[in-house]
Formats: structure tokens, sequence, C-alpha cells
């Protein structure tokens, strides 16, 4: 019943504040016997943590993955497991200029309405910095997947969209995604995406993006009707990440623009199997997998912090205006990549269990 | 933990099939004290039964709710509500031509390979119909959040887009929504959606639409942060209707055209209150409302159920064709205005209290 | 998350009210293709039912249960079973000696301080009525577990003591069980427990009991470390059962009159398979089926509608006196034999699909 | 949906091995703003932790907790709250004489038959060193009750029997219960058990125990019909524990010795309040507390690991023998009084929550 959690089958639940003392990540319902150690999960982080390029924010931190309990010699035991990540500094810089204030765009006044009190320090619980620990969760995920379907399964995002500027489809090359500062498949947009985000900075301002995820392998059969669909579960595991404002299937919004002829995917046999002539439905039909390649997308706004001057008010009910200084990511949906990957593999790791 | 539960403290559970005895739902987590009876309810359902005007389906369903327990004396006890709806021809028509093959875009096929099984009578429990109870449960959610906060709440759903043909915001005109076959707030449209409709018919084919639905009057505080954020639980709500494949909150994945100066809502003092200078975020902030109007949209495919012959398989995996005979909604969109009302008003109803 | 629900996968909700329209019961997560119609529930229900000796109550219901859905050419579709019973007689008789009196012992006080409303009729909600829907509900996961595990899996209620006199183990002999008015297994107790009801009745007083409920062929293995452990689970279930105050596993609370050497179950080989040399812990060790026979019991307090006068207080908290006229059972414990089964039962069939 | 979490709204999951890196509790629910550090929180883990007494076991854990999140300037922000011990001496001694046999009594036949896999050091997760977290996460339910409803409610928990020496109701004087080694209001009855427990541990033996838990100044009202009645909740949360066999409520199993007449709770009124003239159901009517004193019981079963040789078998199917060595409690009830008394806050906070 935690908020903090989400899963029911394979469920984690996430705790700890950008700047308290670290945070963590409990999941429960883990298989026994899947082999499992910290370098399962490490590059997994490593691809989220921020610093890694000039495109993102310059912070640093390590995010050093340990698991304190769940795990036997090597092996899953089938009871819960803890990761912990400690925050490389804790300490508080000077948060006098904005702890008072309501950074527009973010948590803060929500909070405030909420809880009547709030950690000031890098939006405490609010942070993104929550979502390394889905990455984490994200890992244990496709190691679940791999055991108990097949490791050919994949589960890849893909950055597709910053700002207006869209990649071409047909330039797609999955092999490209790890290659560049943007996890893009298409490497001929990589020049004009460097100029946006280095113009966006100057600017002060920031940058939204599109990001797509697809998994292949996935068997028919998965997602529970009428209310735990697969799509529904996706839905709402990719809008509990940070600035993300929207989230599609397949054709998603575009399906408007097709008729009952175009959207309807046809069928056939190949190969003495059902086969599809067409995947506008992203993989799920009437809330379960089809068997197709599953594809999905959600929309992460500019991030909110910019260093322009922006109007707000207080927790005094004074109007003032703030800005913010610091290493913010000028398009935070870069970062949301990995974490999107994640949340499709905790889904999906989520409905393998209830179905196999 | 039931797959055809939604909710967490006000909770409710559907089931039936499109051809079976009767529908129904059952609500949990009604305070007690409400007045409530079935003339709520009734017209809610009205205004989504088949056959109210030609440019949705012609069958006829009474539709008649009937309160089984959880009121005595016209008020709320605080124990479950069951709520039925007899079907009213429940006796099988002909179905042999449509009993061993998978009707694309439907969920035969993914529910006979998750089942085993199908009711392939009208797509048994997969069938829109089921939707009728969501509308049920949405109207009583609306008795609960007009006692818990104000009978001033206003929760209205308006069809924006047919096709590509799109609604001119500039036109919208609250009072129009209920005065034309579309529940559309531009007047001038209503001409071209006409014929839109009445052209998809001529060409066995049907058209896909976009619904927003708007809630006013909800204060500050909703939501709960990480995994059941209030734009999470809503993206989940509506992904769970027939055929919707996309969902979005306030600019959603409009945001990508925007830049973090123009996206980020400004904060001012009001008449002594906290007010906002835009609305591009839909009224929820970190997954928390803001005391705005909450503003999403989502995405309704094109019936799948066209008269036009598609290539499809029977269970005896064999190719054949398919055409839809009968008289099915040629932009199943419409229908799903009071739906997604419904869905919005439940999750809000549920938030709330948890919240209070 | 209702609390008129029970279970995790395989789950039901009860709703209705003594003197209301019908009770009703949703099960959800019956896997589907399983024989399933209204015969496999019924002979259950007429065990329960009132009026079938004159050692229990003599109102009248039929109890004639209804399957609404999940059900497609006899078979479950995997989709929730919508069971209902109409009740015979819903008009009123007259209830204004009570209508404003707390009957001590019952839920009356307290639903009026948690409420603010009661259905006084009976009880409302608070009857024993509800348990009929227990008891359709246990028939079903009879189903589901004969076809997960083995129709040879037995699940066995016996009434084990009234007031203070208690069955002879050595006497116990399961054929007994059906052919008495008291789910007896000693037929020598018979004739004292007719006396001693009989000369409850004539003091206008009642009795307790202890029902025993016996688990035969439940294979290692079902039970959730640490907080859904099977024996938390059954606990839990069968304190749920109307008026009973206690529950126990294996020696129980007699475990105290054992110590480490006597209680330790201690294992050896037999046949090629773990056997274990005595059954103390009743067939559950650290929350786990251990393949041996699950054991448990629980009590149930003497009825508490009475005929003769006990002081009370009525809703504008003046002191009166109340008697409780009309058929009530002298021993509810009687009736509650069969509800235990179903709710050990409904326990086990959850677990098991939980654990295949 | 965790099975290693408990509760609705104030829901608490421990995570952790006996002889892993740490143990650990992640609370969620817990209100904003509660006052709240390491202080509240320690005492009570210094009642239950080993070494304290020659009449418990002499190993020695500091169980120094820390709070890791969901506090921010010694106040609670509504966010978990991350607990943490580090075992003291998580190196493995030598386990090779038990590492494959399956201690009677224990989860560890059990566990591997789920699991096919056990961390056979301690017990691993089935040790009771995981109530340690619960009585971390008692200590802050107590803070949420104080806060919500009045601090002077007292949860007090008291061992009342060891083996068949049972302390006389008429020498309880609670203000003895932390002035002794067994948590025993009776000081009478101390000297009879320690020779009790002298002579189990001469004899290569143990003895089981009987704890009493009384909650005083609990609202009405509390408890939610029909299945989380807060009976059913207790009797659940109790049986989570290591060890425990039975839970009653008010007279318990007792109740079959009365008749209706003598154990209804009769009702007046005294100060122009709702009283009642005895307490047989305790505190609890129809699942819902009445206002009055809950009072329920538990019996823990003898300790099963002890030095007297036991038949067994091991992973190999051969048939073998055990004997514990090392300093096991001989009589493990005494320190699950503080665990009792942890569970039922817990359970009580929960429900307050739901009901305020």
């Amino acid at each position: 019943m935690s908020s903090n959690s989400i899963g029911k089958i394979f469920s984690f639940s996430t705790w700890g504040e950008s700047h308290g003392k670290a945070i963590g990540c409990l999941i429960d319902g883990v298989p026994s016997n899947i082999e499992l150690n910290e370098k399962d999960i490490q590059p997994y982080l490593d691809l989220r943590k921020p610093g890694q390029s000039k495109y993102t924010t310059q912070r640093k931190e390590d995010d050093k993955v340990e698991i304190l309990s769940g795990v036997f010699e090597g092996k899953t035991t089938g009871h819960p497991i803890s990761l912990i990540i400690y925050n490389n500094d804790q300490r508080s810089k000077d948060y006098s200029d904005i702890k008072d204030k309501f950074r527009p765009g973010h948590a803060d006044f929500t909070y405030w309405k909420k809880y009547g009190i709030r950690d000031y320090r890098g939006g405490g619980r609010s942070s993104a910095r929550e979502t390394a620990m889905r990455v984490a969760a994200g890992a244990v995920a496709r190691k679940v997947i791999w055991k108990k379907i097949d490791n050919k399964v994949k589960i890849t995002g893909a950055l597709i969209q910053i700002g207006k500027s869209k990649i071409n489809y047909d330039n797609w090359n999955e092999g490209n995604i790890h290659k560049n500062d943007f996890f893009c498949p298409d490497e001929k947009i990589i020049p004009i995406w460097q100029d946006l985000i280095t113009q966006a900075r100057k600017d002060g301002s920031s940058l939204g993006a599109i990001i797509e995820v697809r998994a292949s392998g996935i068997p028919a059969g998965l997602g529970e009707p009428i209310y735990d669909k697969l799509d529904s579960d996706i839905a709402k595991a990719l809008m509990t990440i940070n600035a993300v404002k929207g989230v599609e299937i397949g054709n998603g919004f575009g399906s408007v623009n097709e008729n009952g002829k175009t959207n309807v995917d046809e069928m056939s046999i190949k190969d003495g199997k059902p086969a599809f002539l067409s995947n506008n439905n992203g993989g799920i039909l009437g809330g379960i997998s089809s068997g197709q390649d599953i594809i999905c997308r959600f929309v992460v706004k500019p991030t909110s912090s910019i260093s322009t001057e922006r109007k707000t008010i207080d927790i005094n009910l004074q109007e003032t205006t703030i800005s913010t200084k610091g290493r913010h990511d000028p398009c935070v949906g870069i970062r949301a990549v990995p974490v999107g990957e994640a949340m499709i593999a905790t889904t999906i790791a989520d409905h393998i269990l209830r179905f196999l």
C-alpha cells in the first residue's frame, strides 16, 4: 500500500532524499536462485549518473550501489533485496537563497501545501536523484526476465526528439544508441542536438525531449484485464518519472490520423505461427501483450531549473523572483532514457511473474 | 489485489460480460451518510448508453442501474455499494461467423493466448460495455467529492478532435458540450464532424478521437509521491479504457515544443493567495495537485470493428478474412467522453479520501 | 485495498446486508478453464443455511446461489465470478423495539460510533448472514485447489467442543461429521450436546464452541515470509468470522505445556521421503506448509442475542434493557463449521496460486 | 503487495538476514511534522536486544539504529523512513555441522522446499533477529499514535505464563513489568520462573510462554469490516512473530467456558458517557474498537533450538541427529514481549490513520 512502492509481484520501494545520507531501494518478489551481484546493476547506474558528458549536469556522484540483503553466495534467496547508494556529499551547501522560495515548475509549492514541511536541499524527496534506484531495480528486473523468459529479451530506450528536432526513423541504428551522449539511434542528428543544447544553455533556458522504449522477445499473454492492463501499468510507471507529461503506446496520439482500415493490425500465419502485418498497437491488444515488440513513448518537459530569472513567491506569500545557479541538466530528458528503460523492465518483470 | 479493481481508498471492481446475465460494479470506501440513490447515477449512464444519436451505435440497451447494497434509508452506510445492470438481451445471436476468428485490433487473440478460452459473444469481458459500470462508479465518486470538498467542483469531458479535425479552442463554450451529439464545446465544428462520421460509415471505416477532461475546484495537495502521483494514477486510469493509446497532462507532448522559459508556470500573489500565471503543467506539479484546474487528454484509436474486410486468422491457425456486420460505433471516442470523465472523478475521489 | 476483500491472487469481496435486497460475492483470480456451475457451490451453502435442525435457528432462507459472470459454457474464463443470493424476505419486520438500542456483545455500538448510521435490521452488514458468501467462495476455492494440486485434497471442519464439553479425540471418526446436527466426529458426545443446547435455550442463554479444521494433501512450500505466513493468513481469515475470539495452529496454546524436547517435530525418512514423527506445529514451520496435515482451531463465543434481559443503552445515551425475541442460534459455533472450512479453503487456494 | 510488508496506511517492510551485512526497516505512511530521532527508537530496541540478563541468550548485538531518510531537521517529512542496524559480526562462524541439516521445529526444511536455497547461517531471513526491526517500527508507530490521539495512550506487554506457571492476576502491578528480567507484572512469581529457566537449561530443553498486551486510551471506531477487522489484523500481526502458535482477544478460548448471560458486556452510562460493565470482548466488538482497553494474548512455543540431541534429516535425505550448541534463549517468549507490543502499536497506528 505504500505510495513509494510499485508492482504487485515484482515490487520495489524507494527511499531517500537528494541530500540525505543515502538513497535506497527495497525489491521484493525476486525468485530464488538467480545469480546477482553489484556488477549486474552498476553498468546501468553508470549510464544515468551525472557528469558523463558536457550535455548533462556537471555534478559528480559515484552512484556506487551496494547489495545489503537477499543474496547468499551469489544467488538470490527469494527474500527482499535491499540496495543502497550513499550520497557523496550530504552536507548542505548554502541554500539560503532558495530555502524559502518555491521554484516554479517544481514540486516545492505542492509539497509544502501537502506536508507543511519540505527538505529544500535540492528538492529532497522530489529530486530526480530518486530515479537512480529505479535504474537499479530495472537491472534486477532484467535478470528476472532473462531467467524466466529468455536472455534474448531486449529492452531498449532511445531519445527520438529534443525540442522540435526529431530523428529520422529511416536512420534508426540501434548500435548507435550507446555511441553518443544522447542515447540517439540516428547519428546524423547528433550535431544538431549538440547545437540545440549549447544554445539553450547560452539562452539560460532548457529543452524538452521524447523517449521511445522498445521491448522485443516478450511473450503473448502479459497484462491483466481490466485495470492492470499492461499498457495502463506502463502508462503509470512512465508517468511517475520526474517531469514526464505524456505517455503513448504504438501509434499513440498519432492514431487519430489513421482510420479503421489503416490502423488495424491485420494477422496472417508465418512459419506456422500467428503473425501481424503491422504493429500500430505497439504490441498490446486489449491490455495484453500480443507477442510483437512493445513500443511506447514518453515526453519529458523542459527542465524547470533555468538560469533565467522567473517570477515566483515564497513561503511568506510574498512575490519574488528566482533563477537557478548551479549545474543543472539543460535537457533532463537525456538522462531519463535509462530510467524509462528501467520502468519498462520492472513492469514487464512484474507481469511475467503474475503470468508464469 | 484483484486486477478488476482500481483505487486504494475509494476503490471499485467491475464484473460481467457483454452478453452475460448482467454487468456490475462493487464500490468500496464510500464514506457513510452521503445521500445516494439510483437517480444520482442514471443520468450519467444515459449519456454513455448506445443508441442516443445516429453518430453512435444503433444498438439498444436500457442500462438501468439498481443499487443492491450499501445504502440504507437513502444514505450510504460506509459499506460496499453493489450496482447491477441486467443485460437486455443475453441470448446469443448467431456468432458462428466470428466464433473461431480473431477480430484484428481487438483482444480476441491475446485473450485466447492468455486464457485458452474466450467468450466470443461481442467481446465478452473485453467489450466496452464494461465501461458503463465505470460511469456508474464515477457518479458515486462525484457525490463523494462534492460532500468532502465542495459541490462546485466540476469534472467535464469534451471531444476536441475527430480524425484530423480539431476544435478551435477560441470557440470553446462549455455550455455547448451537452447540446450536440459529440460532447463538443465548439459548435462551429459540428457539421464537419457529422460529415466525417457519415463518410467513414460509407467507407466501411472508422475514426479516432481525442478527449480532454478538465477538473476545476480541486484543492492543492492531492497525489502521493513517488508512485501514486496524481498524474500517474490518472494516466493509468485513462489507459484502462478500451482503445485508448495515449494520455497526456497539461501541455503533454506539446511540452517538447516549449522551452524552460515558456513552459514554467510562474507564480504570483492574487487576492492574498498563491496564483499561477499559466497552467502548462495541467494543475499537477511533482505529482501533486497545485489548486489549478487539472487538464488531461487521451486518444481513442479508430474503432477496430469495421465493415471492410480485413485479413486475420482463426483458432485453428488458418488464414481467413473478417468484416464486422452489425451496428458498431464509427467513432468509439464519442461515447468514451463520459467514461473519461468518470475515471477522473474516481481517481480524484480516491486521492481526496487519502488526503483528508 | 477494499476492507471487504480478502486474498491477494485468489481474492474475494462480499457485499450486502442481512435484510437488503441480496447478498453477493465477487471472486477474482480464478484460473481459466475450470469447470464450475451452481451445483458445485450449493451443497456447501446448504450445510450452513439456517433451519436445518432444531439445534440451530429456525429462520428460513433458501440461500440459492446464482452465478452472474465469469463462467462461459460451463468453464471459468479467468474473469471475475459474481455470485448473488437474493434475500427471501427483505421487508423489514417491526424493528421499533431494537431500532435505537445497542444490542450488547454485537457491533451495534461500534458501528454507530464509526459510521454515525447503521442498518438496524438484523445487524445489517455485521450480520453473520454475510458468511454465506464466504462459504460460496470456499466452494470455488476447492475447485481451484483440486485443479491445481489434486482432487484428493481434503479440508474438513469439525465441532470439538460446546461449552465445557469436549470430544474425546480417541473417538474421532471423520465419517460421523456429516451424520449429526453438530458436525461432530465423536458420536458418543451427541446426546450430551443435545442436552446442553436444550438447557441453554431453556435458560434464555447460549453457548460457545471450538471448531477444528484439518487440511490434508497440501504440498510443502505454501506461505510467504515474513508477513504473509500461511499461519498468519489463516489466523486473520478465521478471526474475521463473526464472534470468533481466538485462533491457534497445531498445539496452539497447549504448546506452553510442552517443552523443547517434546514439542519439536523430529524428522526421519520414510519410503525415501522426508517424514515427521509428530505434528505439534500443525503442518506449518516458519510460516510455510511442511507437507503435513494443516491443523487449526478457533473459538466462537456464546451467541450474544439471548432472550434473557440484559442492560444496555440507546442512541440517546439513556440506560435501558434489551432481550432478544426471535429464533436465534443457541450456539452460533455450529453453523460456523462450514464457514471456517471455507476460510481455510480460500486461504490455501490463494497461497497455491502464489506458489505455483 | 510485498509479503515482507504489513499495514495499509502506516505500513512497514523489513529486510535482512541474521548474518548478513545489516537488517533494516522501511516505514511508509508516517504523517509529516512529527518529531523523531534515534533516541525515540533505541530504548525499545534495548529491551529486546540479546544479552540483557542471564535468562536470555548471551549473544551480543548492539542493535544501534540509524535513520537514513524521511526526517528533516528533526521532523518527519511524510516520506519513507529508512532504518538500518548493522550486524556486529557478519563473518560466518563455522556452520559446517548444521549447513546441510534441517533443524527440527525451525523453517529450515520448509524454506528449502520453497526456495531451493537457504542462508543456513543462524536461520538467515527466518531468524528472530528480524523482529528487532518490528520493535523499531513500533516505536515510530507510538509517536504517530501519540500525535494523532493523545500521548496518554499506553501499549503494554507482559509475560503472564512460562511453561505451566501462570501469574496470579490479583498480583498484577504494571510498575513491576520493567523491574525484572521477565517483563512480569507479578513479582511473587519471579523466583519460580528463575528456577524454571535454570532447570530447562540444565535439562537441555526449553519452555513456552504466554504474553498479554493491553492498549489503553484507544478511541472507539478503529477497525474495518469485514476483512480488516481490528482483531483480525491483530491476529495476523501477532501470528507473524516467530514461534507464535496462537492468538486470542479478550476472553479468547476461555469464552467457551462462559455462556451468553455471563459473556455479554452489558452497557450503562457513566459520567454521561457510554460505559461497559465488563470487558470480555477485549475492547473489540464486530471487529471495531469499543473505547475499552484492547486486550490480547499470544503463545510462544518452546524454543526449538535445544542442546539435547534430536532426530532429523539432511538435504541429501539422510537421517541424522542434531543438537544446538551456542547460546540460545531457553524461553524465547521473554524477548517476544517488546515485539508483541510493537505489533499492536503498528496495527493500531495503521487503523488510526485509516479512521482519522
